[in-house]
């Protein structure tokens, strides 16, 4: 979180809220279409359900009660009472039985959004990982059997698995309890990072990986030693059952006899959690490493210092060829920024540079007066000199195969 | 409305608060993605600041009093004020203060935000024309000057003038006073619709547009017969001096002498409201009509009625082609949609296709069994018959000088 600070990602506004400023955001951005790509490759679409629910409608299953310390509430003008939501397991449910009839027929449906929720956590910490008001993905099946709902739950898994292999995340599958949700079953997601506040045991020999509890450090799978890991939940599916339709009387039409009661599943990823989580994962103490699909700009362009012989010689029109060099680049286009504080020398923009992790950055320095000029192109840690023509070559290559999310 | 909730767009939960079904919301996702474009194109980096505003801030402007009916309020489990934020002037200047210190060389700054924005109407009405809660872009620009205000201001009436006619819409730019906002002076924009609440006059000679007030229905720039118009705000935009920045102490240093305090404009566009009032605008009371940039899917393909000639012929085989077909188009890649109701005639279908407003209506009837098969094409109301080959060539012809916001 310092780091976050420090490189002017984010700003605290009060205990748990946060200001994400624009590289956070286009980061933000970039992970949220990710998301959307995969989860609309399971088949779901997205819809927007007001923040503001009911609390009349949470009354009805119990949770207005038993989540109430961690609800934020209000009223509006005419004393009637809200509350803004974490999860919306109610409101779904509310929906679907607003649509009846739904015959079997046109279920499964899987609906979701990608929208702030909220949480009175009583010690909001750890910055992003731990937000009072959060970005979060919530996708909601229903469904006419339980045999159907585990067909989506298969096909959801392999959505998060899409995402996480995008990201080059190693995310750990593992059964958890249902807790208040109710429901037959569910997983969390879990991230190793050492930095992570929950324990999963993952075995090295056949890769379960499960909760760390009582059970001992063995795999329960294959009975081998299980390595104990750190890690952080950015992930919660559920097999829900009836708990929600049969509360809020939501049914479908079987092909005979009286509606029953639809089967739910639900599925959450923290979105602001999961940016949070994979810079724990992936970054030193001293400098930030991102997803590369999520990296703020995909490359930073140095510029020669105000005042020094290349700026003298060329000004900004070496930074200029090599933006438009890289804007060439399919996967690099609207994707580049520059570092226009000619101020600085480029030693320390590039200290800077290094600190954000951008995954490409490039040097207008010394050699940016030869002829031909050459810059200082440092790729995943690793750098060297080329041309403008060498540069495209190297990113095309590069480019060339980028994983999408299908 | 009635039609948005005929067509299944949109469901109301409570009263000024609407789920948008996924329809609505893929539109919505259309005009926000054609917003970021057109404002980013002015230099807008986009932020996310938290719904949650400390009320205390809002104290310190006066507007926690001022605007207090309409303001949703809550406090959290330590008893702190926070409201729901319908604007953000007062936490864009803290952020700017917390900035510290800006020098001149960094103005002008604009950032924006597409985000969910509350308001507790007395009377919500009109549906998502002014609901309680709605997505809002929002700009804010920092200066040093009243004359780069001046011309941020400009650069952003131009970005909005893209964007409107990017949707083929017909928005008047007219003077408005600043109201509770304050600062120097504001333009509202206004979309012709008769059946908007606001009056506006037009100069059919020389275009001057003005909120029609007491001073009489001719043109005040040329003196002729000006036409009144009802009319929907679809935008404001204002500058606002230094009333923010005082308060809240946002200064930035210029060449010499002490800290001067920023001078501010800012710039907003109701997101959803603008999406409704653009089918106010054009449809029919009987059907729907998009600006085509965001109607929900550019494409619709009708199979045959289950049990048909056509069906019992080709099934969905015609279906697939004719798909295929259209997703070769650039343009329509994923934004074609299948009506695979089988139980219910084309006719029937046809006419609610036409009721939901889809650009390009694509029927396999009775010619789909010929050879070659033929297809009833619906582009822009008028229909023809024709093959896949030659859907495609008309297509991409009238794709081919997509008009982007650029």
């Amino acid at each position: 979180m310092v780091l976050l600070l420090e490189c002017g990602l984010v700003r605290p506004t009060t205990s748990g809220f946060f200001t994400l400023l624009p590289l956070a955001r286009r980061a933000l951005d970039k992970l949220e279409n990710l998301i959307k790509t995969c989860i609309e490759s399971s088949g779901a679409q997205r819809l927007s359900l007001p923040a503001l629910t009911s609390a009349g409608l949470w009354a009805k299953t119990g949770r207005l009660e038993n989540a109430a310390a961690e609800l934020l509430t209000l009223e509006d003008r005419h004393n009637k009472k809200y509350l803004l939501a974490p999860t919306y397991e109610e409101a779904i449910a509310e929906l679907l039985s607003d649509l009846k009839p739904i015959s079997y027929k046109q279920l499964p449906i899987i609906l979701y959004q990608i929208s702030n929720k909220y949480r009175d956590e009583l010690r909001p910490k750890h910055g992003l990982l731990r937000a009072r008001e959060f970005s979060m993905l919530d996708a909601y099946g229903a469904h006419a059997s339980s045999d159907c709902a585990l067909q989506v739950y298969g096909r959801m898994a392999t959505a998060y698995e899409h995402l996480f292999r995008a990201l080059h995340l190693k995310v750990h599958k593992v059964e958890a309890p249902s807790g208040d949700m109710g429901g037959s079953f569910s997983h969390e997601w879990q991230l190793a990072a050492t930095s992570g506040e929950d324990q999963i045991k993952v075995c090295p020999s056949c890769s379960h990986a499960a909760l760390l509890n009582d059970e001992g450090t063995r795999c329960q799978s294959c009975g081998k030693d299980a390595e104990i890991l750190q890690s952080i939940e950015v992930g919660h599916t559920f097999i829900l059952g009836t708990k929600y339709s049969e509360a809020l009387e939501a049914t479908y039409c079987p092909p005979s006899g009286p509606p029953l009661p639809i089967i739910m599943s639900c599925y959450g990823i923290g979105i602001t959690r999961l940016l949070a989580a994979s810079l724990e994962a992936l970054s030193t103490e001293k400098a930030l490493r991102w997803p590369k699909a999520i990296a703020p700009y995909s490359a930073i362009i140095i510029g020669p210092k105000e005042g020094s012989k290349e700026w003298n010689d060329h000004g900004m029109d070496q930074v200029k060829l090599v933006y438009d060099a890289l804007n060439s680049v399919p996967a690099l286009r609207s994707d580049v920024l520059v570092d226009d504080r000619h101020g600085l020398t480029i030693g320390k923009r590039l200290l800077m540079a290094d600190k954000m992790g951008y995954p490409i950055v490039i040097a207008c320095g010394k050699e940016s007066s030869s002829n031909p000029p050459r810059y200082e192109v440092t790729i995943d840690g690793a750098t060297q000199l080329c041309t403008a023509q060498e540069l495209v070559q190297i990113l095309s290559d590069k480019y060339a195969h980028l994983e999408y999310c299908t």
